[in-house]
């Protein structure tokens, strides 16, 4: 069943009919996975483009591609030249869209996406655009969490960290404004809470939520969503130092909570290394779900699932 | 049928049989894309080595080989470590032809591409040797020119910039020798005229050509072949600002001439984005017949086409 | 028939039976490279992750792995981004040994190739672990040897050149010493010479040895392998010029001497190019070897040869 979009540029643009479709295929794809991968896309090309580097987020799709027996050509942070030169991304997009049949591209600038996709004769996907949205990642961990708790309908959902900047938080949120019954416990040094954009959409979709600075207060919920806190975003490096260890989730607060733990990753302390064996540590389950995510997009676009 | 040759290094290598030849093959090739690729080359590798970036060319060398169901390994400017190590481009060069097929490559100084062509035990193409030679654009130019007026022999061709150090009017210059009553129209600042190793070839070869810094001249023209003027070029920033709106094709202009406008890309505004949409703005459709032209390079290269 | 190991991390873990198996496999595999190639992987992905850039290395890989009809995801050096965000390698590996069915690293610190083996949930190939292992450059070495000299035990190898440290010379000799009758000549300036470590295995496994800084003494050697000497390695740079000089392979010695001359490339004036001509100059097809020893190596460890 095709989607009703030629492109992906952001979560806002979805509906729970779509993410119920692309769940689905996602379910589909674990189960092609489990084969070997297919050839579906055979003969096909990705054109893998990122202004910025972003290897996991890059290899995922890549992979993803390769798994249904397509290919690629990717270009990569400071190799893409054409954008040395000064070149428009709707240029770049006019002449790549020639090329491929199909294109995700990262880019640093928020809205480039939006202007890529404009222009774009094939089917887009936005691989994150600068503090912009990056809704292949919203998906995967929605897969994630659906895979993980059975539903996302009337779940209690706990995220930790810098949510002020952090796009991986606000791209999720979208979606969760799909679901019913959905209480959210964000959790945040003052600095670094969610903004007002974000806690309207809560408020229009029904969406509880309750605003904390203690990590304690997320031991209820369904699904733990932990985020990084980056030293880049304080004045003063000692109150980052003191902020950063507040909200580190050790091994004896992971054992008290029954919260699938979710980290959009690369992890740099916010979760300690011995969690890891938990089972309800779903961090690296949530980074492998990303193949099946994404070879459902990239085939429902190029209107082969 | 195959080329006459085993590497392509230069335009100047080629006949007018060879011309004819490969834009035969290159139309065949348009026919192959639209069918969605072959597997022409299956199982044959591409080594693509850019020793200095250039996106656009080695994505389109790279879609080139995939398309006909060829694969490919990169190896693109800062990751070129043996260069770095200090390894010359012959040694490069035997190692590399004992991993691939075929092999592109580009590379900062002139020259480069035929020392490596010397060594390399399988086919090689030049994809661009610093000031000297890219024939791939060359012949992607004289495709499209072709395909856009349905001949090239008797046609009044303008080129439009920085035909000093523009690496691609001369490596289509050459080209253009091989036809019958050419006549270009030089149009540039007196900084950054024809060189005359080019108007002393246009001479032997019977192409007449008037020279002209008014971007007016050129209106009667067939073709319009723009390049940039790169500030660069320049002792004074202010001679540059005032040189470069000279040469800017608006589209008060483009409309009042019925020549094909064509541009190398990357563009930085040396044709403004109205300009896009009019029928005779084929520097969109120049890029994507990169695609064929390089299908029918490797492949004849390769002894399938 | 299988290897007796899941990862490849040090030349080290390997026992005689193993090479033996290896050399055998190898030798098949150019056959299957003599036909064109071979489906045996197809639908494999091989994760050709290169911390720091090793061009020769990643492209030997990468194209063993599509001459077997698998395919690869890559990142190479600058673009490697997760490294810079501070991710632990072993968090890179539990992420991309789920992405794909092998993986190959290279990384500048000693001991992260065995730190990512021990996490990754498919089979692991070092490429190079900072100044530690190389096994696969020492497999394609050892190889080159049998494949040239028709045999490894008995033999007299010369190593020359810095071989306090060369990685590729101590990954070798920890190769040899699973042999019979192996005699070394060790030449190098005194400030380089073999360490401790590697003459007390010498010792441990019966490979007699001589130390010396005369190059003639090499002369009557099997095998002649030459390493760069490394200006970065000395306090005074008159120092290196003058040593630098006693190590030069030239023509009028390698006409002296029926040794194999091997060289790890890239060389950058260890060995004149006039050497190159001369029939037991081997060290381009011992690059050309690499190909054939990791086809080997990937489909065995994939359990497909």
């Amino acid at each position: 069943m095709p989607l009703p979009f030629k492109h992906l540029v952001s979560t806002r643009q979805l509906t729970r009919k779509d993410t119920d479709l692309i769940m689905s295929v996602s379910a589909d794809m674990e189960q092609v996975l489990k084969k070997g991968g297919s050839d579906l896309l055979k003969g096909k090309i990705l054109a893998s483009l990122f202004y910025e580097p972003s290897t996991r987020t890059r290899l995922s799709f890549e992979t993803a591609m390769l798994r249904l027996g397509g290919t690629k050509v990717t270009a990569d942070g400071l190799q893409f030249s054409s954008l040395y030169k000064g070149e428009s991304v709707e240029d770049t997009m006019v002449v790549a869209s020639q090329y491929a049949d199909i294109i995700c591209m990262r880019h640093p600038e928020q809205g480039s996406a939006e202007r890529a996709a404009k222009v774009s004769s094939v089917p887009f996907i936005n691989a994150g655009d600068g503090p912009g949205q990056h809704p292949t990642q919203a998906l995967l961990d929605l897969y994630t969490i659906q895979k993980e708790r059975k539903k996302v309908d009337g779940l209690r959902i706990a995220m930790v960290g810098d949510l002020k900047f952090g796009r991986t938080v606000h791209s999720l949120s979208y979606l969760l404004g799909l679901y019913k019954d959905i209480h959210c416990t964000l959790v945040s040094p003052k600095e670094l809470t969610m903004p007002e954009k974000v806690t309207s959409y809560y408020k229009e979709k029904g969406i509880s939520f309750t605003e904390t600075d203690d990590l304690e207060d997320a031991l209820k919920a369904d699904v733990l969503y932990v985020t990084r806190v980056q030293k880049e975003r304080f004045d003063d490096p000692k109150e980052y130092e003191r902020l950063k260890l507040k909200y580190i989730v050790r091994k004896e607060f992971a054992e008290k909570t029954k919260a699938t733990i979710m980290h959009p990753l690369p992890r740099v302390g916010e979760i300690t290394n011995d969690v890891d064996v938990l089972p309800n540590a779903a961090y690296f389950r949530q980074a492998g779900n990303g193949i099946a995510v994404r070879m459902a997009l990239v085939a429902m676009l190029l209107g082969k699932a």
